[in-house]
């Protein structure tokens, strides 16, 4: 397993494909948050921008996620393929994101655009728009790890997952 | 949503047997770390104890959350049902435990039970075994928070938690 270095050159066109797929198709992401100073992780909902600069959330202010990234910013969010009952769940491509996050104003110039590509994602989520507590947040990743399987792993800069966007 | 309080006694025989599937059934858990002081989220396959008192974890110590839960001990586990591509993700069951870590020897009195049990759930894990840098880890939670889904959340006790495996 590689150190702290990066790697992309070292991604193939396989791993490229199945990184863009984990960060686009899959709906569910693991968020690390620090509570108390200790670890705490929750399951959420995510929608990557185009260019996969930012990894929006949809947040309730009352959700401890939400309490947590108020007080400190950094985040880590781990988004794995999901589960297909393979013999070998260890073989399950995953990718964490480490960054940190900053909320979006409701009436924010951000906000139309993203509400309506989250509602796309997410239509049963409509709801939740009707609710003053929600919020987005916008996760700015600082760097990847990607484990494609088989011990392939991959630390990317910001810089390199944007690359992964095209 | 609830706050810090115990609501064990508000769990129904339905979400006490979600909570439970949850635990046996899942495959895969994000294991968050504290990393350099920052969050660090990461996917790990894991196998819970009959009582549910503890949740093991087979580690090379070459990994980034070996190396983390070595500096601190403190760690969150965050366990989803199975995206089934319902319309709505968000009503997906999730739990977090939050506790610590601390590692087993390969040659301590609890391994060669375990070998068997991870193997007999993870029969492809079998390699990992013969590599010297593996070795198992148990995590005792001291809360859970489960979502039960529609905005249904019980923060138990490890007693609470430990009183679902029944």
């Amino acid at each position: 397993m590689s150190g702290p270095k990066f790697t992309m050159a070292a991604m193939n066109d396989e791993e490229r494909d199945a990184l863009r797929r984990l960060l686009r198709e899959v709906r569910v992401a693991h968020l690390g948050t620090l509570r108390d100073g200790a670890p705490m992780v929750s399951m959420t909902l995510f929608l990557p921008a185009a260019d996969l600069s930012q990894f929006h959330v949809h947040v309730s202010r009352l959700a401890w996620h939400t309490q947590d990234m108020g007080r400190d910013p950094r985040v880590a969010l781990s988004i794995a393929q999901n589960d297909d009952a393979r013999a070998d769940p260890f073989t399950l491509a995953r990718v964490t994101l480490r960054g940190s996050a900053s909320p979006l104003a409701n009436d924010g110039p951000a906000f139309g655009t993203l509400k309506q590509s989250w509602l796309a994602r997410y239509p049963e989520s409509a709801i939740n728009f009707t609710l003053a507590d929600f919020s987005f947040w916008a996760i700015r990743p600082h760097s990847a790890r990607f484990i494609a399987g088989f011990g392939r792993i991959h630390n990317l800069s910001a810089q390199a997952l944007a690359g992964v966007a095209a």
